[in-house]
């Protein structure tokens, strides 16, 4: 028997960050950048208006108010994507669009709202200080800044940053392509309705959901039977496209266990027992040339998502160049007691919920339901998982219990 | 001027949740449930080994222990997957993998752990009470049972549980499919280096990455000049695919702002100066025969995602059928005072960051940079905006704000 972090330790120790590749900006998105992106240009390229309005020499409105009003006349119109350089004379003004390149000579704009909106004439009504409403070449970025360094993950605002400063491509880590098979000659396509002894893959479609949430990119390979030769040649032929391998079944003790058995000698596999509950036995390793990690979870679908969220999620975010972890545990208070197992972590689901008080947010956490580790009417209606260490051998009500958020947890306000 | 209340008041009042679909499981995650969903099936769907080992009749075994093994002969072999209906006779044992269907007569389950693997008859060096190791049929679910209600929005567990009940399509609110249409003459494609008074298209982008982001469907119409012809054929065209239209630019107080000029008599469109800073002009109505929403954004790129986030993702939230809001509001505290506009709602772009003490989590909200509304670069380091109320005249170092997220807030821990 090995610990939780012994299992995962070699894991996290075997995987890579995949090679950089590029992609167009909205391919990349939720992908992490593989290198430093300098920004070429400046942002603003040019000095443009920051409002509609009438582009101007501020020192010709020094005098200018509500009750004195100055005139000037309008010496042009400047409409955003004018791409002219144009010029203002002392003593005249340019009407002007917000966005558009300011005039030569012009230092500041009045604001529509402040004139009489005229389009030969305009009569002004405020002063304007030097620079007002104006937006400087470089106020946001410089040509030759780094605008964005390599581990950023990219989301709508740095997508818009870089495409701003001219990027097309960019080197990123990619999504992980992660192959999830089912194995078990009890399992049927899900659609089917199971006859005696036979089971929905529920496993293939929980995993496939799972790693599109992660962000990464599933394929799901339907069931496989309990059969050496199958199992073999399927997940050969699943290595081309493939940065990571999932399986789920036949790595127990039973005298059935394809996986086991095949894989055993492959790679650098190695199969044990891990103390934990559920999920407690486990395989892992990297296999053929391109040491591509596979993940043999146990088959209950309880055991398959809990081995998910504890070993599988932290490789696949390493090998796409994100923190091994992104979100924090939570610290609850038991709602009740609950039995847990001798020796090993327990992975306990739970409903978290939350009040408020002036204390700040307080947690609760309440077993949801039957526990069972092929219970997956508890499992959907869980919100975390309470992490009960393996040396605590009790949980009491008004324990403090640490949570391992599944999705969000906070209901909307 | 209108407040931010009365407009997105407006909004939701007038934006209705689509008609369900019918969609396969796979293709409905993050989908919200249309239908309350009843289990035909029980699950387990038979009575099942829990372990690999031998079934058993208890009774057989109440006098054994590690001094006094009992011997049992091995009459038979059941692999999961097996569909034969087997019966046990007192006094026999079967060896059993988990997940196969317990023969009739046979009470209890043995692991194999326990025992010495015989084939052909078995030491048993313990006891078990009546049902242990067995998995009840129904114990999970019981045929009957709304296993799923209305309402419930489907991520993996959720998409496990309605296979596992024999689910293969289910009705549920499809994703909105949301045209996003950028307006200038000033704007050029991604990918090329903008001239002189040209600016690059973030806005199409960044709000087709967000569209995508809150999980629905996002078509990304380029850059439409500013010509009130060309602007109304692409809406009349866009619509017949859309459930909502989100355009950028000419909204304001400029001569050329087509977008207002071409739609302010269509539909219940109305233009308002909404209280709020940066996001002030704002448009929204529903448009031709299917009432489409069509909401019309400002430019300025930092106007255009604080108008998303506080007025279209709500939206577009309910039109999914969920609920408005997903995240809470983060209580922070000022790093350090700010300048505040009067008499409008301010959304500062902040970095919010935490630290953990004895008495619970405490967030800090710092100014992410240059705050202009065309700013990207503040834009793409904030991880949330700090909205501060239309009377508050001030922000000091020490005062509590109220964040809204961008995004994760917590780092990975």
């Amino acid at each position: 028997m090995i610990t939780v972090q012994e299992h995962l330790s070699r894991i996290v120790e075997s995987v890579q960050r995949l090679p950089p590749i590029g992609l167009d900006l909205l391919d990349a998105q939720g992908c992490v950048l593989a290198q430093d992106v300098t920004s070429e240009v400046s942002l603003p390229g040019f000095r443009n208006s920051a409002m509609d309005g009438y582009a101007v020499h501020a020192a010709d409105l020094a005098a200018a108010g509500d009750a004195a009003p100055v005139v000037l006349p309008v010496a042009g119109d400047i409409a955003a994507g004018n791409t002219q350089t144009l010029s203002l004379a002392p003593g005249q003004s340019m009407r002007i669009m917000t966005g558009a390149p300011m005039p030569d000579g012009a230092d500041a704009v009045v604001p529509v709202e402040r004139t009489d909106g005229g389009l030969t004439r305009v009569v002004v009504s405020a002063s304007v200080s030097v620079g007002q409403h104006v937006r400087e070449a470089g106020e946001d970025v410089q040509a030759g800044d780094v605008v964005m360094s390599q581990g950023t993950r990219l989301g709508p605002r740095q997508i818009a940053l870089l495409a701003a400063v001219g990027t097309g491509e960019v080197r990123v880590t990619p999504r992980p392509r992660v192959v999830v098979i089912s194995t078990g000659d009890e399992l049927i396509e899900p659609g089917t309705r199971p006859g005696f002894g036979q089971v929905v893959d529920s496993n293939g479609l929980m995993l496939t959901a799972a790693v599109r949430a992660l962000g990464c990119i599933p394929f799901r390979v339907g069931c496989v039977r309990d059969d050496a030769q199958t199992f073999l040649s399927t997940i050969e032929s699943q290595l081309r496209r493939a940065d990571a391998v999932i399986t789920t079944g036949g790595v127990s003790m039973g005298a059935y266990d394809t996986v086991k058995e095949v894989l055993s000698a492959v790679g650098t596999m190695r199969f044990d027992k891990v103390a934990m509950q559920p999920g407690m036995p486990q395989g892992f390793g990297v296999i053929g040339e391109g040491e591509i990690p596979v993940f043999t979870l146990p088959g209950n679908p309880v055991s398959a998502l809990v081995s998910f969220e504890v070993f599988v999620a932290p490789a696949l975010r390493l090998m796409a160049g994100r923190p091994q972890r992104e979100t924090s545990m939570v610290s609850a208070v038991a709602a009740h007691d609950w039995a847990v197992p001798a020796g090993k972590v327990q992975y306990a689901r739970v409903v978290l919920s939350h009040e408020s008080s002036h204390e700040g947010l307080r947690h609760t956490a309440a077993i949801a339901g039957f526990q069972g580790s092929h219970a997956l009417g508890s499992l959907a209606v869980a919100n975390a998982l309470a992490v009960i260490p393996a040396e605590v051998t009790s949980v009491r009500a008004g324990d403090q219990v640490s949570c391992h958020p599944l999705g969000p947890i906070l209901e909307a306000s």
